[in-house]
């Protein structure tokens, strides 16, 4: 795989504290050419699950050979892991806390380490700041051309989160909500190609909580303003939206929720 | 026109999701080189008006040759365009629903086109989001030297929002509230030019609301906390401001109200 | 000391308004090479405490030469100064209002100037926004190689806010809350070398306002959900937290109220 010098950041830090400032420094002190892109530091503080979806929504549009380097971090400073994988065409560096759970679906890793040797971390190690003390260092480094072998021993087990999929039948999709975006939006685990398969022409109605939606928009405009509406969101899976509205807060939905399709 | 590498973003998005990091990505994919900067993403969701508003204030500080990305796209998948415009000194790549307006009003177009050559786009175009599949990859493009005749077919109609200018007579300028920041200053389309030129040397008041004022600061510093002013902001327009207050909240205002100043 | 072309940017401006990305076409006007960094924008309107102390803990993960800008500026417009210091091993740039007073404590000095050569500003100079029209340019311009000799005649005085340092005795540390982040922690001015150096083995209780706390945990992880805890956070200072709660908002705490330790 090529390299880049290109080094993402998908953070709980927010952007209010110098947490994200100080991860840049210690890149830029150990490679000044590092390209520096932030996918978003304002996942829910811990939330891994959150985390490890808009990673793998986000990671694919990057260059190959593009660092991808993910701190949602509750158990920094427990024995938990610090990993680096190389997958066939990207760079992941994380706390081994499932973070990466929905990129391994989609990626084919080729090798994966633990973060053992110290040469490439800060000369020291705090017990709360590991994405300054050890991710950003390691993740410059590797955009120098250090190997993974040189990081730390390899490793066969990446701790995973539990991934719900879809249940199927012949006339029924039984998916859940995946993510909650900040207007409200419903991101489902329920992609086009499954709904298009089970459908095969078919009508069908979408119940969420105590709601029925019977079709599916194109577009935001093609629905009207206060309309509950399914779209197929931008990442390819079903989105159950309210135009102009709050779908989570109307409908008293979390994450987790069903959504289940009746076709007939 | 020299080119840059230097892409700027203006959108809606927010930073919470990871639209702006994917389109940034996508960006990179096709130019490694490019220097990508934010102008802002917190523009209220769909607010044409004041997305224009704050790209006009912001592009003429980059250099010449800067290739201005505005993604405030309410119709996005509707039949609206998506437009390249070339000026004597920088590019701009939009929807063409009025996000222009302002900038128009003090850039000579040199060219402007259809975006509709998908070779410029990504292989798939979603109905959602064109930020990434239509306006990042045309901008990154761009930025290569790929030239706007490649990009679509030339168009003489630019879509234009209602641009608001003040009405002047011998002792009055009648002007609007074009904008208001997130400190509740009140930003007017009056300018010091044209206020210099009717004031000529005469004493004034200015009314907002049932408030009036009589003198124009030079600073903030020259106010008390919690006093009424009127100051010419940093972008030359007349602003209305509370020292340590939110004006727009104390005076109940809001964008489109009338700032009237009578001289005598 | 070796020049980069990193400049960094901590200020109270925000990042919903255009103000960061206007001094970042400013910059990269004048030095099209700059790589821009941002600490943070979210200090609160006009706390120059907050971003002294916060400038003070992020500056020095950064590469030497790194030129770092402040800008909390409720000065601005009056007869307050503006300067550029060079220090061993970086250089700042910043309004002459205390806003160095804790990177001063730690960096030693080795030039500094009252910015007076309209030469390295922008043409014009508003009394509203000096970060574009001074402290931008001018950053710009050291990062080209322009020396503090050409930017003003040097200064032997710099703007200092009170510190706040312990009072120590044999027995007992008191310390003042230096800032609150935005999880409700207390960041405290007492560091873990001067707590090692009273305790000296015995043991110890924290007061903060009503409550004790008798230890000191290494990680958060070591705690319970809404334990209150003492830790060394990753600055090197003790922090009073709770763990997944706020303490500044349950202990009804404000920045500068005391932190007493007894050692017996």
């Amino acid at each position: 795989m090529n390299l880049t010098n290109i080094i993402t950041l998908t953070t709980d830090f927010g952007t209010t504290d110098i947490f994200v400032g100080v991860m840049k420094g210690v890149i830029l002190s150990i490679n000044p050419d590092a390209k520096i892109i932030d996918i978003t530091h304002d996942i829910e503080p811990q939330d891994v699950h959150a985390g490890a979806f808009l990673l793998s929504s986000a990671y694919r549009y990057f260059p190959p050979g593009t660092i991808h380097v993910g701190v949602i971090d509750p158990g920094v400073g427990s024995a938990r892991r610090a990993i680096a994988v190389e997958t066939e065409r990207y760079y992941f560096v994380a706390p081994d806390n499932g973070l990466l759970s929905y990129v391994l679906c989609k990626e084919k890793v080729r090798s994966a380490v633990n973060l053992t040797n110290p040469k490439y971390f800060l000369p020291q190690i705090s017990d709360t700041f590991h994405g300054r003390d050890i991710f950003a260092p390691v993740a410059a480094h590797i955009s120098r051309g250090v190997s993974l072998n040189s990081l730390g021993e390899q490793i066969t087990n990446i701790a995973q989160i539990p991934i719900s999929t879809p249940d199927t039948s012949e006339s029924e999709i039984i998916g859940h909500i995946l993510y909650i975006d900040r207007f409200g939006n419903l991101i489902t685990n329920i992609s086009q190609e499954l709904f298009e398969s089970v459908k095969r022409g078919r009508n069908f109605i979408i119940f969420v909580k105590d709601r029925q939606i019977q079709r599916i928009c194109r577009a935001y405009a093609e629905s009207s303003v206060g309309e509950l509406l399914g779209i197929f969101s931008s990442f390819g899976n079903l989105e159950i939206a309210i135009n102009e509205g709050n779908a989570a807060e109307t409908l008293e939905v979390k994450r987790g929720d069903a959504i289940k399709i009746r076709f007939q």
